[in-house]
């Protein structure tokens, strides 16, 4: 792959990583399509393997790798699902996995990443490129990037995949955006088969919105949001496909986001994480644009603390 | 039907109700599995329409009734899942229904079953039997009590008949035992096919463990479990059935309940109520009896208030 990832990438990445994944089921709720007059199908991916679709980006790019480079490990820095899901990749591939973690990272998913047979490392925040860049430099590990990274856009596109096979004549699919990994593989399946792609964001750290509306990579905002995997700034290989593929983002506001997430546990049983309801309350807030549409929304992850739901309710 | 429930009753409650009910999906989570040393396969009925196994006992009795009785409505009296259950069963046969509710009810809940036409009245709690009585005097209206009827009984054994087509080879099913009608429709269909059925209960609230114990039917024990699905006393037909199969109960704690509940919401992204995650609490609270076995554990509901959530993490 070169410059962009291409629907075949996404068909190739399906097959790939087809044995260790999820096909996660599509769920419907009669009072999400009141809210929104349309008919809406909710990709569980927050039944995924590791709670996240990030699985499926890890596990096409670890397997993606040339014997060689495998050989070496692969190393990464993750505060939250992609650290699982590297993990999860070079497990089922047999490889060392090196993870560096905040050291004030929760138990719970420091232990997550361990129990697949990974090396946790940690250190402060501010420093885990320095530390990230030593462990390449000594082990020359190789490095999956989260999102900026062909492999990884590519298996992310393959939870699209699946939902157009699972759904029929969907008319539009929505998709959070961070880093902008999810939203450009959902984009190539998307606009091969004529459905229109769009971008949820909170507008806390609304770096995709203004960057495709003005045509300049803006960083991260550095703000807080709910949305805690949606931070990031939006990647140089997202940032070319989205603005080539002109996909619009909507922007959502924190309790909006809160909503959402609370609705969803309400009306769906589904436990979903706050990044992982954005596409919702997208769904919501504009739904005028949605009207008399068959809409899909990815689900992209269900890793909440519990205490998390108290908020909202 | 007469004196008891058998197994042709389930078979043809489950074609009765088929068009009206989900065939929920089954779950698997490896950390369960882990946690009790046996495979587990939890039966999520949190997934059911109205959130909650009482969705079928509730359609199979309305379906059952004659047509001179449909004609003259359903009323019963309900602070929780039945009240839904009778009232989206009275809506897909198009017939009236009343649901007594307290006065302190949800508004929420209040709602939801208005939603589905039916006509709810709001008494204090301690009123609840007298305005039931005074409204079926006045309108002649069936009752459809949630538990203590054969009909009811013979619908929530469906769960179970869906249960033994989607996984092989089962052990044992666990089920919650409040007035015992879904462990009363679980123990024909298990006893039928070679099957140990269990009943799990807060210790706090008892009563089904003692009265199989001592061969004598107790009251409620009028305390207050976080399981509120499973306050009241077991009904006479339940005790009859359970007493005669020598049905087993195992008694929980609450904080084992909670403490189930949080780990089915990270492990498996499910939002189980209390009452529902009590299956569980028991399969982890008495693994010994379990280990090496195929246990199916019927998570009967989803209904709870997102706040609850908060205590668990």
């Amino acid at each position: 792959m070169n410059g962009a990832v291409t629907y075949d990438d996404v068909v190739l990445a399906a097959a790939r990583i087809e044995p260790y994944v999820h096909r996660t089921p599509v769920f419907t709720s009669k009072y999400l399509d009141s809210l929104s007059d349309a008919t809406v199908f909710l990709k569980a991916e927050n039944l995924q393997k590791i709670g996240a679709f990030k699985a499926r980006g890890a596990v096409n790019a670890v397997l993606s790798l040339s014997e060689e480079d495998a050989q070496r490990g692969v190393a990464t820095h993750s505060s939250g699902n992609h650290g699982q899901a590297v993990a999860y990749a070079c497990a089922i591939r047999g490889i060392p996995a090196t993870i560096v973690m905040p050291e004030h990272a929760p138990p719970v998913k420091v232990a997550a990443v361990e129990g697949y047979g990974a090396t946790v490392v940690t250190c402060p925040q501010s420093e885990r490129e320095r530390v990230l860049a030593h462990i390449v430099a000594t082990s020359h590990a190789v490095v999956v990037h989260p999102f900026d990274d062909l492999s990884v856009i590519a298996g992310q596109g393959t939870a699209s995949l699946e939902l157009v096979d699972q759904v029929d004549s969907l008319d539009v699919i929505i998709t959070p955006s961070g880093g902008g990994g999810l939203l450009s593989g959902t984009t190539v399946v998307a606009s091969t088969l004529g459905i229109r792609a769009v971008g949820a964001e909170p507008e806390i750290v609304d770096d995709s919105y203004r960057s495709l509306r003005d045509g300049f990579r803006y960083p991260a905002t550095g703000a807080v949001s709910v949305g805690d995997g949606l931070l990031t700034g939006i990647g140089q290989i997202a940032f070319e496909m989205l603005n080539r593929a002109a996909v619009d983002i909507l922007t959502v506001s924190e309790s909006e986001i809160v909503y959402a997430m609370g609705m969803l546990a309400e009306r769906t049983k589904l436990v979903v994480e706050p990044s992982g309801a954005t596409g919702v309350a997208a769904l919501i807030r504009y739904a005028s644009q949605f009207s008399g549409k068959r809409i899909g929304v990815i689900l992209s992850g269900g890793n909440v603390d519990l205490a998390r739901f108290a908020a909202t309710d």
